[in-house]
């Protein structure tokens, strides 16, 4: 088992109820029957198409063939139709372009479960739903019939092409040109490096989503422009050239070894053709529609392999006897299951708060969007504020313990965590990159306190606020409140914080924001301890209903549990970051450098 | 650069002076420039011998035959046999069985650089040194002449042969047998697994120091003996014959990838014999000679791991331009070197804190090991016993925070830090094991809060409190004094634990120790804390006095530097922990495990 469907159904049935969604008119023609019924065919898909290869994908990996082609594991090809086929890449689109008009939760709930069962395989076509979704929101009523039903269908794959080797996270020094020839049609020259799922055997074609500067762009980000560059171009007749998208290379990789990652070269002979998406110098706006879903996505991905290698270890700690509890000395006894160690519990427990609460803060997140793209007027506003607030949290929180969360399932499993014939050195691996992926944890975390503690006057803060201040008033029984009260008092000191480094903001924003990533981690354990508490209220009210339906007990009690099991053992780590934030050294700027030899 | 000779001089010269050594009868004949040069020589081999294999060893990795043998790097032997001539093997060993007789300070210095350099390949050396010692602190004059000099020469592979695949960690469960032949020869059936450098093609023969349980021996650790047992034995004529030592497979890793662990199988033909080491039944205490060595070494490696991914991330944030300041958002001006971005110097800061900080550590326990078992009366006594208290933290803290200092290497790099064209990635795998060899973290923190906490009614941890407060008392200047302040609240603060947690250990055992993990966290936090107070006194007298030698000025600027850091991010974690030990709740405990779903 690499996840528990029981969680996931209490997270989008109790904890983020999607049936008010289903109020919207977007949503009018779905109910909770059907989304399910879709979740559970999901699991179904995964188990006999993407779990059985988790381990060939990893060890066959991809192998560039020196002439421009990739060859990749035989499976993917199934994979990736398959996911095609059964709604997989359309899920969450319109109708009007050809999708099924899902909501992003149980997209993304579908998508959680092939995460979780073979996390290389789900980047290519979810890879490929990101770069429809762009398509169909900013291109022409063309583009979008000529690209996207391959793409719905698993055909062609689509990618997002924004580095480039000189220029890496900073999109501002990108120097891929076009030149128009006509219309939307220009003449495209550049490299772009770090291209996940860029050409492949198990796709007809490739559609980058890429970021190019047009010949007179202005400097900087506010001349980069969006464009469509198959590989094959559809010529007037139907027919299909080749494009001069040359693949020059893939990377080799510590994890995520079946995933490609390729270094792309555009118009080495002067025949790549790319179609302008939107209004020229648009590109980084447009890009940050994918972008946005794409952190959400790293960081439920991240969520789901930590979900992944804690079923791999909690199955181990199950079954695996060793040594004897310290009251239970005698060697003469057989030795016990290693689940009944206090050490072992507490490595399983950290996997579980970590993992099922970075999976809860992920689908808190998709329905936020979903609100924000389907609802209006205040409950549409306050939903994008606070997803705009949580996106960087999410991405950040779940990738970085998701490393030390799949670091305890190794370590679970003791030596043999460490050979390959467990998966747990797999999730280890793969997890890494998640904190790198879209915006690496630092580039995340000036984007929370740079831009989204003061957006629109610290609303999308606020939002989040009043969030954690609804569920602190929800969990008000005897068992709740002291947790509720050390919640509020983490706010608070949140609050202290922003106040205490809001004094150099304006004289000095180096200093402002040279511990970014430090109030990042602050705040994400705050988060985390908000969706447990979340969690724990609605446990508590199950339990006492008596209502569980076909759910054991200790389901519930689990949740009461690891919540507990959070605010006593990951809390306090907040305060630990509060206390540096509030500490007035300034040991990171442009003199202290020169001391690192 | 792998690592900072600079440092490595600073920690021997001055942090941990090792001169007076030299003045103990057992080193007498040494000095300072002998023992550097002996550094200085083992930098020039793994320059030349290791470093530049370090890629290839992993990429080749070990293969195993399916018929007994395994295909190893062919550079091994030489590694093997050139760590064997110039003293690599036999440095620390006595004049009277053919060693160097050389402070473990220096063998260790030296070996810290080869594990900087290659820690897979220099795992094969140190082993056989450390299964040599065991043999001449208890073996026969006989054994020791006939199995010692080959293994001092590297032609023969020393190995610690204790797990078998049903008792793991917990030796008490092991089933290997011994029957009694004649005088300390016995018959030997059994298997072991998880043999590092448990045979491979660059040795000529193996010799196996192995735990069993000699036939009729008491149940439990009480029955355990010690053997020597070769792969081929020498007969009486002096030619060897194969000793039904099979080896029957190998692991296949995640990291370390050169350095072979093995599935032994002794005996299956009933003609393997092995060698009785000292007294029936006390194996498990000679091995704890081998085996407390072992778990500094294992402290060490990981920090000096971390040392070279630290150094690997340093030299590219040298290099690397990208992006710029926040405060110099021009894209009209060029990007800037990534060192000069406060999260990047945060990355780095944090790696030198950790691998620097450890480092100093373990020369602290290697110097302490020198006294134990050079010097007499109370220096000898202090010595050993807070080098007991501090063996479980330097295997634990450099193990599993030298894991996160690898991670922070590999986000220094971003995406090309994932890739297998930077070392970084590597040193993230090769460190995984560290916190599981040798006794897993969880284990060394039973140890430390079981053990070493009450041992000798309290003097272990009085030893470290004394030692630690002599460092509060050293560094009372303007600058220093604050930091000093505030080691000694954090002193207090695991007094005031141990007071809270010792109610518990009278009555229930097991709840007294189900959270040592979290106290080792917290102990650990403080002890690196301490070094870096001890470093900064040291750093903060040399500027004083202006006395710097060739050293630059930013050298020592950096310790104080870096002492700072440490400080102001890492310590306030000790706090945190001491949160989670304080608070009442006792949540992972028999009833608790079946919460987990």
């Amino acid at each position: 088992m690499y996840t528990n469907l029981n969680h996931l159904k209490f997270l989008l049935k109790d904890v983020h109820p999607i049936e008010p969604l289903f109020a919207l008119p977007k949503f009018s023609h779905a109910d909770w029957e059907q989304c399910w019924m879709m979740v559970e065919s999901a699991k179904a898909l995964a188990d006999r198409d993407m779990a059985p290869y988790f381990k060939a994908m990893d060890e066959q990996g991809v192998q560039y063939d020196g002439k421009g082609g990739v060859k990749s594991h035989p499976q993917l090809k199934t994979i990736i139709r398959q996911a095609g086929q059964q709604g997989w890449i359309n899920g969450a689109a319109s109708f009007d372009v050809g999708g099924m008009q899902m909501p992003l939760m149980v997209y993304n709930a579908g998508q959680h479960i092939f995460q979780a069962a073979n996390n290389g395989c789900q980047g290519y076509f979810s890879l490929t739903s990101g770069a429809a979704a762009l398509i169909t929101s900013f291109g022409s009523k063309k583009q979008i019939e000529t690209f996207v039903p391959n793409m719905f269908d698993g055909l062609w794959q689509g990618t997002m092409a924004l580095t480039e080797p000189q220029a890496g996270s900073s999109l501002s020094d990108i120097t891929s040109s076009a030149t128009q020839i006509q219309g939307d049609r220009y003449r495209i020259k550049g490299q772009k490096i770090f291209i996940s799922g860029g050409q492949h055997e198990a796709c007809d074609n490739f559609v980058h989503l890429t970021l190019v500067r047009i010949e007179g762009a202005p400097a900087g980000t506010k001349g980069i422009s969006l464009f469509i560059i198959p590989k094959f171009r559809p010529e007037a007749d139907g027919s299909l050239k080749y494009n001069d998208v040359f693949c020059a290379g893939d990377f080799q990789k510590m994890g995520q070894k079946g995933y490609v990652t390729t270094h792309l070269v555009f118009g080495d002979n002067d025949d790549c053709i790319g179609w302008l998406v939107g209004e020229p110098n648009k590109g980084l706006t447009y890009m940050f529609q994918m972008m946005n879903e794409a952190r959400i996505g790293v960081g439920q991905t991240a969520a789901s392999v930590a979900m992944a290698a804690y079923h791999a270890s909690l199955q181990y700690a199950k079954e695996r006897t060793q040594g004897r509890l310290v009251s239970e000395k005698d060697p003469l006894k057989p030795p016990t299951l290693i689940i009944r160690h206090p050490d072992v519990q507490r490595m399983l427990f950290t996997q579980k708060a970590i993992a099922e609460g970075s999976l809860s803060l992920a689908m808190e997140c998709n329905k936020l969007y979903d609100l924000a793209h389907a609802a209006d007027g205040d409950t549409q506003r306050e939903a994008w504020l606070l997803l705009e607030f949580l996106t960087p949290i999410v991405k950040t929180y779940s990738s970085e313990q998701g490393s030390r969360s799949a670091a305890l399932a190794v370590q679970t499993l003791g030596g043999y965590g460490f050979t390959m014939d467990f998966p747990v050195q797999q999730h280890y691996r793969d997890l890494k990159i998640m904190s790198i992926y879209e915006g690496t944890t630092g580039i995340q975390s000036l984007d929370l306190l740079g831009r989204k503690v003061s957006m629109e006057k610290g609303k999308a803060l606020a939002a989040l606020l009043t969030a954690m201040k609804n569920t602190i008033s929800a969990a008000q029984s005897a068992e709740l409140a002291p947790y509720a009260r050390k919640l509020d008092e983490e706010i608070a000191r949140i609050q202290a914080v922003l106040a205490h480094v809001a004094r150099y903001a304006a004289a000095d924003m180096d200093r402002f924001l040279s511990d970014a990533t430090v109030f990042m981690e602050q705040v994400s354990y705050v988060v985390i301890g908000w969706q447990w508490l979340k969690m724990a209220v609605v446990a508590e009210a199950k339990l006492k209903s008596g209502d569980l339906g076909t759910t054991p007990k200790a389901f519930f009690e689990g949740k009461l549990h690891t919540m507990k099991f959070y605010f006593r053992y990951e809390l306090p780590h907040a305060e630990a970051c509060a206390k540096t934030m509030m500490d007035g050294e300034y040991l990171t700027n442009l003199k202290t450098f020169e001391r690192l030899d």
